[in-house]
Formats: structure tokens, C-alpha cells, sequence
């Protein structure tokens, strides 16, 4: 199987926790909206599912991967999708609940990061919604970050195993997606960042034993990996970061 | 396989598209959180699974549902896991990403009716957060709400069965997820919704059918469906309504 992944192609997006999990498992895919417009990439590529009426299952919004004749939308999903396939969760359905759960908590908390730049409206600039970005951003990092940061701080504190997956026995594509979670929130809040994770070394630990597996730190000093810009969803705004 | 569903005790909210769902199949089911305290339901019984150190696998937030072992949150995973066991969704796993994936679509149009009253943080006040809602609702109206409908209806339209089922073939959850939105939506904006409900007259059939389906129908009128009200997430400011 040979995975069609489409995403915006220059930023990490949502679509870098399919990258993520792609990459980790070493399989075949493409990033299609990064090949070249004339060789059937580029954003144009990537409309044609969004526009078309003759796609009977569109997505709502990138990312969303082909896979054979399924094309899946929704990061979670995806997820859900390929974990199996990947080996990057357990089988069995129950077992598959829950690292679902914790990756749509993550969404959530994905979702609220860049809200903190457009609390208005995605459709505005930032610079259209300046102070509003302000005040929101503050009741980020006084309420919501420490709360999520808590939260999976204390399943891998709940993890009888004492490794560092959020699964217990099991690495997972969960792993991959709070690796990324760390390293963003690093780049758009590092003043934050560095006052919370003292209290948060689980946390850290899963950031750091991902970073160094051999295939993502092969991908993280690739040029596949795109670096976080001011485009994506971590950004780095100092007057957000307090 | 006596359910049970954690709430908050006086509001729709997220429980309301578990609730729909277990309604619709006519199951037993208990709303923990909605028992009397001293019959071991109210707040304390749902905090306790939110708080206590105890639980191995905690939700962020509710809702979620314990059927047997099993604990299970987020409002899509759960109807995730409840679709096939209820019937309300095809059994085979690829024709449940399709509606997995509408659910994630609900559930991001959703936080974004949320935060049309409460754009800058859900620990304050509407009232502390006023200017910046009317600011949000109005681009609301103007480009999210109609993008989803449009979205929905074009799902409706696309479906080679020409029934009112979202998925074409069968009835399923998302149906009933997607009635619970038009429900919501005229009530917090019925200035913006009778503007735009004459170009979806499918998503109309759709709330129609679920309406006067008869297990729903028997729960809209009785006391176990809550009200609509101002502590939910669908709200009627009339300032927000344009």
C-alpha cells in the first residue's frame, strides 16, 4: 500500500502527526501537495478533493490521506486508520479506544493552541485580531496549557508499566503526537514552556526518547521535516508568550 | 449491557449526542451525574472519575461512558464504540471511518459554536467576554456557519440513495448528531438560521426524519430531554445573532 497523504505543503500543520507516524513506521507515501504543480502536486492537487462534486466522501478541510480507494479526512482518523496498519497500536478494538480518546484530547488541545492567535477568526490575519489574541493567549497559559500538560503528565504517571509511552507496554502513533505537542508549544510559548516543564518530566521523557528514534530523527534533520513557521499553528508570537 | 453516562447534570451539551444515540436504540441506560446525590449520582459521581488517582484511564473532560470495564471518552470515540452495538452504523471498520469522520467534523463545528459566546476563555463569563463575542459570532455567521451547512448538504446531495441518511444507505448516530445541530443552531441564532435554511432543505429533511422518529420523538417530550438553555453550548444572545 502505498499512502497518498495531502496537506498544505508548507507548514507541519495537523497533517505532521500523519508525517509523524508515516515516517516512524518507514512506509511508502507521498506527500502530495509537495511535489511540483506540474507533476500533479502543489495546492491545486489537493483542492481537487475539496471542490470536486464528483468526490462522493469529501473532506471538510486537509489533512486527509488515500489510501487504495478510501480517503480519509480528520487527523484522528487518519490515525485511527493507520495504527493498526502501522503497527503503532494495539489490534484489538478496545485496546484502540482508548489511544483514540487521548489523541482527540490532543486535538482539542491542538485546536485551542492556535486559537490563541485567532480567537476571531481564521479567516483574519493576526495582525486583525491582535488584542483579542492577547487575552486569550494569557488564559492559555494560566489555565488550559497547564491543565493538558497535567493531564497526560499524570496518565504516564498512572502507567503501571513505568515506561515512557502513554500506552503502557506499547509505543504509539499517541507518542508521536505528543512529541510533536512539546516541540511546537517549545517554539510558539518557550517562556511558558520553560516555567511548566520542571513539573512535567514524563512528558519530557516521551519527547526526547521520540526525537531519538532512528527513523524520526533521520526525518527531523531531513528535508521532509518543514521547519514551524508563522504560518503553521505553533507560531511564535513574544507577545503571546507572557 | 446496562449503560452508563457521565454528564453534566443540567445542561445538553456533548452528553446530548450520547443521549440522542442511546434514546434512538431504545437501551437501557442510567445519566449517572443526573441521579440524586445520595442515590450516588449528581457532580460528586462524575467528578470522582475526573479526580481521583484511582482511575487508570481518566477523560479530560465529560462526557464519557462506562459500559462494564470499559471507560470511554470523548463524544466521538464514544459513539464510535456505541455505532455498531446500537445499530446505528454499518459493521464493517472501513464504512465506519466515513461516519467517524463526519462525527470529528460535528464536533469541530461545535466547539465552534461554543466559542462564539465564549472566545477568549470558558473559565469567564460570558459577560467578561462580550466585545469579543459579538466580534467572533459575526464572523461565524458570516463564513463558518454557512461553510458547514453547505458541507452537510452537499454530503446529502452527493448520496446516490436520494434518502435523508447522511451515509445514504442506512440510518446511523450521525443523523442524529447532525438534528441535534440544526436543533441547537435555531435556537442560539434564529435571525442567521432562517437566512440560510432555505438553501439546505436537505439538512431540514434530516432534522425532520430524526424528529419524528418515534423513540426520539417520545424522549423530545419528556422530562429526560433538558432544555435548551443559557449554561449549554448552543445560547441565545440575541447580540450574537446579528
Amino acid at each position: 500500500m502505498r499512502y497518498e497523504l495531502y496537506y498544505w505543503p508548507s507548514i507541519q500543520g495537523r497533517g505532521e502527526f500523519v508525517r509523524l507516524a508515516l515516517e516512524d513506521a518507514g512506509v511508502e507515501y507521498v506527500d502530495v501537495a509537495r511535489l511540483l504543480n506540474r507533476r500533479g502536486g502543489g495546492i491545486p492537487a489537493l483542492m481537487r478533493f475539496l471542490e470536486s462534486r464528483s468526490v462522493g466522501r469529501p473532506p471538510f478541510a486537509p489533512p486527509f490521506l488515500k489510501a487504495g480507494k478510501l480517503l480519509i479526512g480528520q487527523t484522528a482518523n487518519i490515525l485511527l486508520f493507520l495504527g493498526p496498519r502501522l503497527d503503532l497500536v494495539p489490534k484489538n478494538e478496545a485496546s484502540r479506544l482508548w489511544p483514540h480518546q487521548l489523541q482527540l484530547t490532543i486535538a482539542d488541545w491542538l485546536a485551542e493552541v492556535h486559537d490563541t492567535h485567532h480567537p476571531i477568526s481564521g479567516g483574519l490575519y493576526y495582525e486583525q485580531q491582535k488584542p483579542e489574541a492577547k487575552r486569550r493567549a494569557a488564559e492559555f497559559r494560566a489555565e488550559r496549557l497547564p491543565k493538558f500538560l497535567d493531564y497526560f503528565e499524570q496518565i504516564l504517571t498512572r502507567n503501571p508499566k513505568r515506561t515512557c509511552y502513554l500506552l503502557g507496554k506499547a509505543f504509539s502513533y499517541v507518542d508521536l503526537s505528543l512529541f510533536q505537542m512539546i516541540a511546537g508549544l517549545r517554539y510558539a510559548f518557550p517562556r511558558a514552556m520553560a516555567r511548566l516543564e520542571p513539573a512535567h518530566p514524563k512528558l519530557l521523557a516521551v519527547h526526547d526518547h521520540v526525537r531519538a528514534r532512528p527513523r524520526i530523527a533521520a526525518y527531523l534533520s531531513s528535508p521532509r521535516r518543514l521547519p514551524f513557521n508563522q504560518e503553521g499553528i505553533f507560531r511564535h508570537y513574544p507577545e503571546l508568550d507572557g
